[in-house]
């Protein structure tokens, strides 16, 4: 197995998904070892770095890559499987935005309310103890959360020769926000371009669901992901696989949506790994599924469809390919 | 304790919360051992039984009750203890059903294609073994999936004269469909005319989250329940408590208003626990509040705002009520 | 023909559309007097009645009715034709209210956010030149507006035994707030109860696109409208007849479905009267047709789907009830 | 005035707004007479010419551009006046495309139904006397529409490094589909990227409120527009300026969200105008705003809030660059 390992300097981070070049080149079954900052830019550490002092548009939620995988041309699958996600710092953050958040009145969902007041957060984290330590700031009060990293933002270049900020989630992946991102799970995108171009970014020490205030507690990480390319196999809309369940995800607004096109994809995938036809497949999902919430504050919402593989009766998705780069990971 | 038994004939459901007499009286403490029909009112039994055919619009959703309490005026809170939720036969249905459902165009999300496939399965329970039995109709497929009893549709009369169908979940309650109206959970309710008129129905089995093909494994129940009054404090939205967690629900349209009504409603309900002022609860949620879906197909959508009672740090919703009737509950 | 006149005092308002006995018998092709209140009751008449002190919740948006129309069986349809819509005062009322409009974050587009500040504005109504007369508050500004008088508020009583809140447009009518409820147009309800239960009130002098603040230029009015009942026929949401156009109506949440709902039934309605197949008349539609926004503040939002009567090549929606109604408001 | 004249050769167009180099440049006063192929890039002329088997995604919706307009910079706002937009072929088409459109289900309101039947109609128009006929395809039926030409796609390059199908409109503008966009009309979009890089297509004959079958009337074009840069003034949504009336566009899902970023654009860019507060601009557009519906079917949806300039009381937007612009296309 071959390991790559690559650091980005603040001028290497990449803003949108496509229209970049690729920073370096992968072969399937490398494994990557990158440094991604948080969605920050690292430029929020304490109380008083505001984000809308710090920031600039658009130069928000920088991403790692992109990445050219050796083979990945489009029709597809990339596969992306998560060994490690681990704090780079001990300490990450969180910020209300004015108006971002679901919570608030936005840029689309327009009033003429002031904003919300711009507070920020900061939470220790201790790896070894797997916490979170959330302090309020108008209170003496604190709670240790169990530590869950996740990176919020993965994805690959779009279809249709478009450029997407990193903040946008859809079909090409991107800013999904979803907790179930987490190490130990294959994350499966199609391929729109040759080579994929795969990059990622945006960590989250742990996230509630939905990301209500609009954001995570925001933190640095040091990735480990391993790279496989299934050929000839496309996948519409971004996949998970952990070693229980299989997920689906759709990000668009209405939330409904982000609903129906994930249960729409997971129902399809069902159907197809089992033999059923599409209304037992449809049935088989709506009493055994899961919705996990992915985020409701970015510019697409996101939904999961999730089930457990033992309704699968031993079913291989992507013929195995998780269950090999379990093992692959083992050996890193 | 009192144990109040109430066993409706066919002519004795309600279709509505508001506009009916109460069928029983109740005073807070008492406990109420009720049978509850499933949606269909008991008429889908076997592969033939088409809903379309057997069931009359508006003859839908029938459930037990009201029940009046006595004591609980406007402006203070019913608490609806489920002390057993138990399917009273061992066959559980689910069907498709014409233009109702996430995944197919319906009443309001019109479209001009047809209806998709009125489809009709049949589940067997096993309740000593925990188990309902799903089969495929077109393959030769089975899975056996863990029971889980709910009620899809709990509430009390709503507020300023309304009477509501059964199938609309709103502020006062309704079908929500939430998988997490279990048995060892306490419901809330704001009291909108004296006596509550409390009423529930619509058993299911178990239930996917959204109820994505429109209707759950459809299960008349015996259900017992111990009913008490919190005076003096409102409750704007349905609220549930378990042992581990407190939950604010929220129903509307589009999907994200129900998460945004079910987070706020949390937020709101934290700070006054804890003291924390609204930004700082808001922070709170985010980082460690789950947002469980209920329906993503009835005339409204149901989401619930979760968050483990951990966090609390020893605050005791509702002066510790749920506590209280657990222990009733211990002694039935 | 007969003319029935009524005039009710303030204990006579009725709240909500279904569940109240009616107020008066009419039979098909009587004229009916009204007077109704705004929808304020009449309370907010200057600058400092404010209607978060003044108004009090459920007692708003009274409306005058319900009126039995004898004959009127479910599965027939309400005719009822609007002869003239005119100000009963000579000024008229506008306000911000909390946490209602569209601009603003709402109840169930929940925010943290305080509501913004509530304001009242005051229009003087000169009716024979036919003018509104706007004055701004903060400035020395005042722009003369053309009175366009129409009622907000039409409707009969529910289906399904239901009740609603006279604020809450949907299938029955209620507060669609559409300019194109103006004189000389007739409105098509279906009947859903014995004798339908006709009511109206929320009287606007005018009214822009969608009531974005939440109000209109409320204005208690006398109205004279004519009824009439077409038997066996049903009308699935409420429908209006211009002397050159044709409008269906669609109430609901996204405002997308408002729209997809008028659409759709005006789609089916062209069909029935041309001959056209589905596909055919949803062409014509597509080119042809018009989508007045009635409101987006209310419970539901309410869109028109319009069509001009030339399109139609002489085919006579209800067999020319509104032709009919027209020659006997001529005889008034 | 110097008159630029353009003819793309096949392989000029452009599919995304974004990431594509300039074919020509211009200064700010140049009028630019342009031809602009059909949405189906002109491949769809008789009833077999099936979208789904002659076109190839994504290859669709084909734009006449970008050009280069000297001068604009970031934060600058591009005037693009059109002079006059005529059909530049004696016949146009629509058609029903599978899961595309507002009543059918589509890719992101998934559902498990199949599609509605695709059908193509076509128009025969005739300049002169501005019709364009419609003819039913399973009908002998046939209705002349009045001709009323316009631009469904008009924009400039995207902020933020993005690159945007010409499917979607956006705060770039794109496919807003409006019959508002029409011959005598400026238009106004904020500049993003050094010049402006706009560009064109998408014509139609005429459209329908909302373009409900997914496509208008869809026609190649000649057309004549005049552009200017207004230096140091953004324009954060695009907006158009007839004789009588100034509108703002929003686009955005769901719907309301398109009516609120509308409304809340024109509610400020009154308020600029006339020196009313926000309050009083908001109440003045509530009671004599209109609100034109764009497209409810593109990937965003599109409405327009409109208000006559009368109630300006005189003052100019944009220093009266529109009435400069009618001049300078009074002299071509």
């Amino acid at each position: 197995m071959n390991l790559v390992t690559y650091r980005p300097t603040p001028e290497d981070y990449a803003y949108t998904f496509g229209g970049r070049a690729p920073v370096a080149r992968l072969r399937a079954g490398d494994a990557l070892s990158v440094y991604t900052e948080d969605c920050f830019g690292g430029k929020v550490l304490g109380y008083d770095d505001f984000p809308s002092q710090v920031c600039e548009f658009p130069y928000l939620n920088p991403v790692t890559g992109p990445f050219h995988v050796e083979g990945a041309e489009p029709g597809d699958t990339l596969a992306v499987h998560f060994v490690s996600i681990t704090p780079a710092r001990d300490r990450a953050v969180s910020t209300t935005f004015p108006h971002f958040g679901a919570l608030t009145s936005t840029s689309h969902t327009a009033s003429l309310q002031p904003p919300l007041e711009e507070r920020i957060w900061v939470y220790e984290l201790d790896v070894a103890k797997g916490i979170a330590r959330y302090s309020a700031r108008n209170s003496d009060y604190t709670v240790d959360l169990p530590l869950d990293p996740m990176h919020g933002t993965v994805g690959v270049a779009p279809a249709a020769f478009e450029s997407r900020m990193t903040i946008t989630p859809d079909a090409h992946g991107g800013n999904m926000d979803s907790p179930e991102l987490r190490a130990g799970v294959t994350a499966y995108f199609g391929v729109n371009v040759p080579g994929a171009l795969f990059a990622l970014g945006d960590g989250h020490a742990r996230q509630g669901h939905g990301e209500v205030c609009g954001t995570a507690v925001e933190s640095a990480m040091n990735t480990v992901v391993v790279v496989d390319v299934i050929k000839g196999q496309a996948t519409p809309w971004p996949r998970l696989e952990s070693d229980n369940a299989i997920m689906s995800t759709g990000s668009a607004r209405p939330l409904e949506d982000a609903y129906r096109i994930s249960q729409h994809d997971l129902v399809t995938w069902v159907s197809g790994l089992t033999g059923l036809d599409t209304l037992d497949a449809y049935q088989l999902v709506s009493q055994a599924g899961e919705a996990p919430v992915g985020n409701v504050c970015d510019p697409n919402y996101t939904m999961l469809a999730k089930i457990e593989k033992s309704v699968l009766r031993g079913a291989l998705p992507y013929h195995g390919v998780h269950d090999r780069l379990r093992a692959v990971a083992a050996r890193i």
